[in-house]
């Protein structure tokens, strides 16, 4: 393991080094997020590469990563990202970067759950994706579901607005549809690669989206859509757009996932009631029941929760998340419990070193380290020589 | 107007001056409701028919009071409630008296607004109403919520709570049958005297509801179901239960009034949801939207909503609505605009004459004088010789 892997391709290409990290890792790996944010793409690879055993700077000691390592190499040898771009440039397809003018800038918001890279098939994402909202739900909805989620869906385009949801059957097909309907731009957030086109009974309309907006995965061409994909998938939704509606949900389903990371980003969260007697909008009644989401009835309603959408977005896409953020005081959301200890285990005035950190948190130094790294892109931590303080959002 | 009038009845019974009082006046009267709690129905009755025009005691001037005696004079020559009265007797009812032991406490949250008296046929009221929730909604409600009503209705009452309603055709109507289904205990409020059932297309259910719970009215047998008394009719609804729930309402529906209602008196309110292309869910949604009701699915979610209905009950049904008030720690809600402005007029920290309150608040002295009255018997004020001192609520 402490020998290097010779890679058949340009390491320091940067595009190919954040669409070999696509495939490297699983969607959502924090530990590569860290990693991506502290070296970049192409450092990061080097490293992995190389076969070193010597810890990246200032993330701990080298058994903190030993974990991740071990996921990764399995993936590195005969690793080739040209394949998949080659496959990707066939479809007429292409790669988009963190930092490029085309990237979501509300996927920056994740943090360290940011994708290294997404692959695109159809139009631009921005300015578009800037001003637009997601409407998801059931894959089983209902006549009256799928007729509000269209309803919705162009109304929000009638305002320029641009619809994001998954792709799938039930509420995302036919929010997809209505945006059609209203010659509107509409983004599908496939969980598998956007080589093939899933589900398959949706082939026809998601070639309609990528013909009339985009369709979008952070997973390479070639990725099967694995249930826990589904799950990763559902915060870039929520993180790329402005607001998440949800028309129709059982009690468990994942649009209630997709809502809890759009809250856990600040983003506003609407829910669509129906009748107490349907099952599948049970999980829109415990969303209002909560507190987690506001009633929205229509287009209307829906633009007056996400706000103005209009000349005072912030070129990133983040103004909203800030605003929010400052006006609560709260300590944000969006943190794992272990990154939520450290904030805590921190002084609140002064500042501390790691050790004395994780020890007030109960956690091992490596740990408290990783957490530290994450809070520090957070913006909620900050390095001062050896030792770490607290950060006024 | 200053000669006396002579009465036909006994005025010193406090029963016939209480129902002499529901005579008199229109439902809601705040001046009858600020004479009646600082002289009693006896005395007040007395001074009216005495022809005085002295004022009664730190009422403030006699100007003040002209409107409210020209109101009430029209009314008092051949004014004779015992005519009422025995109507009521023939019809198997009674009159309750604030105090007596079947007076739903409740109602003293209203203050000034308290009725003079109840006519009530059927059965009971305490300690029934102790352990009660106003289901309520449109004459115009759908078969859903009618169903939805009736269900929730059953499930109160199977919680062994009584299920309070206007007893009006649609939403009240199926939630007066849901609890007469489960064997429970309904109560209807109507808008018009007990003697008539209205509407008569209710006449048989009504006659059930006086068989299983009650029919209460505040105004006496003979008196027509006008517009106006139905709004005040819901003040009643709203005070002498624990908490209201909405089942169906239109945007502008009187059932909002009484969701407003319950509001103001710090008692929990409840909405259902339905479908948004149901233009009679819209008063439903609007109230969940603005934050005035919880969202509510099931009889579960609504004794969730009004609390524990059991052993921590107050006797006087009052206890809630002092807790909310003390949490919050906000001005109480429920005063009236000038009330609230001479609230603000009072000095934060020791005391002041009504004039200096009145010239801070902008108001007549008389004015002020009422307002003071309906604040001190709201608690919120008290009299310290001859100035106001706030009292923390």
């Amino acid at each position: 393991m402490s020998d290097a892997i010779h890679l058949g391709f340009d390491l320091s290409d940067p595009v190919l080094a954040a669409a070999a990290w696509s495939r490297l890792i699983e969607p959502g790996d924090r530990a590569a997020g860290v990693l991506l944010a502290e070296r970049g793409a192409v450092e990061a690879l080097e490293w992995l590469a190389s076969g070193s055993t010597a810890m990246p700077a200032a993330l701990g000691d080298a058994a903190a990563w030993r974990g991740a390592r071990e996921r990764w190499l399995p993936r590195l040898a005969g690793l080739d990202p040209r394949r998949e771009m080659d496959v990707l440039a066939r479809l007429g397809g292409r790669v988009v970067l963190p930092g490029d003018p085309d990237w979501p800038g509300g996927l920056d918001d994740l943090g360290v759950d940011r994708p290294p890279c997404l692959w695109v098939r159809g139009g631009r994402l921005r300015p578009r994706l800037d001003r637009s909202v997601a409407v998801v739900g059931s894959r089983a909805g209902t006549a009256y579901g799928e007729h509000v989620a269209a309803d919705i869906a162009a109304g929000l385009v009638d305002r320029s607005v641009a619809v994001v949801s998954g792709g799938a059957y039930g509420i995302d097909a036919a929010a997809h549809r209505g945006a059609l309907a209203a010659r509107g731009c509409t983004v599908a957030v496939l969980a598998g690669g956007v080589d093939r086109f899933y589900p398959a009974g949706n082939a026809d309309l998601l070639a309609a989206i990528e013909g009339a907006g985009a369709i979008v995965a952070e997973v390479p061409p070639g990725s099967a859509p694995m249930r826990s994909r589904f799950l990763s998938r559902n915060r870039l939704i929520a993180a790329m757009t402005r607001g998440t509606v949800v028309v129709e949900a059982a009690w468990r389903s994942g649009a209630l996932s997709t809502a809890a990371r759009a809250a856990a980003l600040l983003r506003p969260v609407g829910a669509v009631p129906g009748p107490v007697t349907s099952m599948v909008s049970a999980g829109c009644h415990r969303l209002l029941r909560d507190g987690s989401a506001v009633c929205v009835t229509d287009a209307a309603e829906v633009a007056e929760l996400v706000g103005s959408l209009g000349e005072d977005l912030a070129p990133d896409g983040r103004d909203d998340g800030g605003a929010r953020q400052e006006s609560t005081g709260a300590p944000p959301e969006g943190l794992d419990p272990r990154e939520a200890r450290v904030l805590e285990a921190m002084p609140l005035r002064g500042s501390a070193g790691a050790e004395s950190i994780a020890r007030t948190a109960g956690l091992s130094v490596g740990d408290a380290q990783v957490a530290l790294a994450y809070l520090e892109l957070a913006g909620l931590a900050e390095r001062r020589g050896g030792t770490w303080r607290r950060v006024r959002p």
